[in-house]
């Protein structure tokens, strides 16, 4: 590979330039290598940030990151595979009720998960409050379980797109991770990389969600369908509302309890809708359109695919969850309707009380967490509980209330309702 | 002094916001203790570059970076100081007759001065082809030189603006030496600790030149003298020609010779000029005024200073200057006027002949370098020499040569002139 002086490439960005195939090559390439320094990257991707990159650039800038790892093959499973990824928010649990339930449906689902970061929580964390439940799969294991159960949800390995593991740590720290086309190039290079033949995209938009506008939200959708359709796996994105909670619980063992609930039947409403809904999507995505999701949930075979998928990776489907050994309950100061319940202000709650880590390197609490006794639109009265926390230890309430100040509205009439899910991109 | 978030800041100026006085000096002073990462300050340099800084937050971050380090006291010298500075161009040996011509009018010249990176000579290499000379002095070295012969020229100190230092290697290799908040600042912190109570700057415009348009010269010029100001210095910057070459030479002992050909009355006529108004721009802005600079070229006591300043630096002034081994001729292929001279293309050609450096640690050839026998709207004979390359292996020429492909048109009519002196900022 021709050599490039890593000052022009930045430059070239820099000065609102196209950076060709070549250069894009080399210098995700040398990156990768550490032949290009930390330093140069950081000034590339601010240049990237607020100069932007065509279609064309991101694209092959997600064809360079694929390069740096293998890529799964998986030819061998027998049906249809179909990924979901959501873009984060405050207690989106979908993954662990629809992963089963679309396998129930006759597809598979490999679902390489990440562990929270910040205000929203992470796949795998919730998970592993799980007694005996392992994320770590071996490829042979990852195989036979996608063969045999139809849905795994694991860890993913350090082969997979190691560039964005890499650039990903950098951006963290250099202000560049709202960089649209490196957000968009850094998921895609993972799930094209997981070989599934159709994804959909979840893009949450709203304060609790990492796109707090429609319009930003929608141009991160575009640019990951049409990258999945350039890679030749079939993509559509759901822009779906993040302005509050999903379900009524945030925290890790809280939205398993809440997850099995959907899986038996039941459950909030928003979280069944969601996942029916993205539930059609995969399976339309993959020929299997004419089967409804609804009927797996209600006669039980998504549960029995949940409790097969546990009990793969060593986990126990009937055994209790951890429970928080400290309780504390925020009442309504007033009686009406819920106007607003603030995402974000919930999800930092959460996370101090012990659902979230700040560094990679922390544990997470597998009880802490918060549980909504309302979701906008309810009843209030007045003394009656709005929120309990969860904690392992009471000092942690005192920083959780904090976020939690001026995180709800009542009012008298009706609130105005958001639908869940707010557009459709590619398809 | 209260902690920052480095990714707080580098987000704040990114998203075009203005960074607080606490924060620029939190930065500052982190990133020269290192505790703000390379790759943290290389993403806030990116941001300030398509940003940019109000006058208020570049003044500000000069101030956090005079804090890194020492500055000179002058008040013992005895009369008044005042120090010169270019941003650099090609053939600009100017300050070589100018401090010693500034001190014959009596005031002082102190001129910590840099060596050569690129295709622009140091003066401090100019210097060293004179046998015997050094250009490290002690402090006390120092304020005797400055206090006998009235001017010096030396190199600068380690503890003289130590972030800047640091920040100009940072910025050389993540392409953000062009944002012109940065490059007033690392100038200005540098002269405002050489403690000289007036500075007049010689900001260059053109091919040669780091600034290629008026506009962002006199954008450069501007921040500088407003800089200078708020600090307490008397500053005046003029903006001045670079699309050709100043003098005859460039390359390290043929600029010394030309000066010496100044100081001794006579020299090429833009070298005249531009060092006697810059020195009456620097003898006015201490108070000078009324002495002419020009007596003291011509009377020969500018003459006498120079040899005084380079014996008490250890160098010989009488000794004969270094020769390069070899050179070769180019020619005119047509007669009439010379229309174009490429001040760039010539300074490329320098550096290849051996004249400059291309990494910190190369070492410079004192004889090499280009002598150009015709200036723009001088006659050329075709057949009659252009240009005398000089250096120490005939394999340089090549190169040299390639450089100076097209850099020279000779055309009929007489030639487009441009005044020396472009325009004059502040004072």
């Amino acid at each position: 590979m021709t050599a490039f002086d890593a000052v022009e490439v930045i430059r070239t960005k820099r000065d609102g330039g196209a950076l060709s195939d070549e250069a894009i090559d080399w210098v995700v390439g040398a990156y990768t290598a550490g032949e290009v320094a930390e330093e140069q990257m950081a000034a590339l991707c601010m240049a990237i940030l607020l100069r932007g990159m065509s279609a064309d650039e991101v694209s092959r800038w997600t064809g360079a990151m694929l390069e740096s790892g293998s890529r799964l093959d998986l030819l061998g499973v027998g049906r249809p595979t179909v990924d979901k990824h959501s873009t984060g928010g405050v207690g989106d649990k979908i993954t662990l009720p629809l992963a089963p339930l679309v396998a129930a449906c006759g597809a598979a689902v490999p679902q390489l998960s990440g562990r929270g970061l910040g205000h929203t929580g992470g796949t795998l964390d919730k998970l592993e409050s799980i007694r005996g439940w392992r994320a770590a799969l071996t490829p042979v294991e990852f195989d036979r379980q996608l063969r045999d159960v139809g849905a795994v949800i694991c860890a993913a390995g350090d082969d997979l797109a190691p560039a964005d593991k890499k650039l990903y740590a950098l951006r963290d720290v250099t202000g560049t991770v709202e960089a649209i086309p490196l957000i968009a190039s850094s998921i895609m290079s993972k799930k094209i990389a997981e070989g599934a033949s159709a994804l959909v995209l979840d893009v949450k938009v709203g304060a609790g969600a990492f796109m707090k506008e429609a319009d930003s939200a929608r141009e991160l959708a575009s640019t990951m369908v049409e990258l999945g359709e350039a890679y030749g796996m079939t993509t559509v994105a759901l822009l779906t509302d993040m302005s509050q909670p999903l379900g009524r619980t945030a925290g890790n063992a809280l939205e398993v309890a809440e997850s099995v609930e959907v899986l038996a039947g039941g459950g909030p409403p928003d979280i069944v809708e969601l996942t029916v809904t993205l539930a059609r999507e995969m399976l339309g995505a993959v020929g299997l359109g004419t089967v409804d999701p609804a009927d797996a949930l209600r006669d039980g075979r998504a549960m029995d695919v949940w409790r097969a998928m546990i009990s793969a990776q060593g986990g126990d489907p009937a055994a209790p969850l951890p429970i928080a050994r400290e309780t504390c309950v925020v009442s309504a100061t007033s009686s009406g309707v819920l106007q607003r319940l603030d995402a974000f202000a919930v999800g930092v709650a959460a996370w101090r009380l012990g659902a979230g880590r700040s560094r990679k390197e922390d544990q997470v609490s597998a009880g802490a967490g918060v549980v909504m006794h309302a979701k906008v639109g309810d009843s209030v009265t007045g003394g009656e509980p709005v929120f309990t926390l969860h904690a392992d230890s009471a000092d942690r309430f005192h920083r959780a209330l904090a976020a939690l100040d001026g995180a709800y509205d009542v009012g008298p009439g009706p609130a105005r309702r958001v639908p869940l899910v707010l557009d459709r991109i590619g398809g």
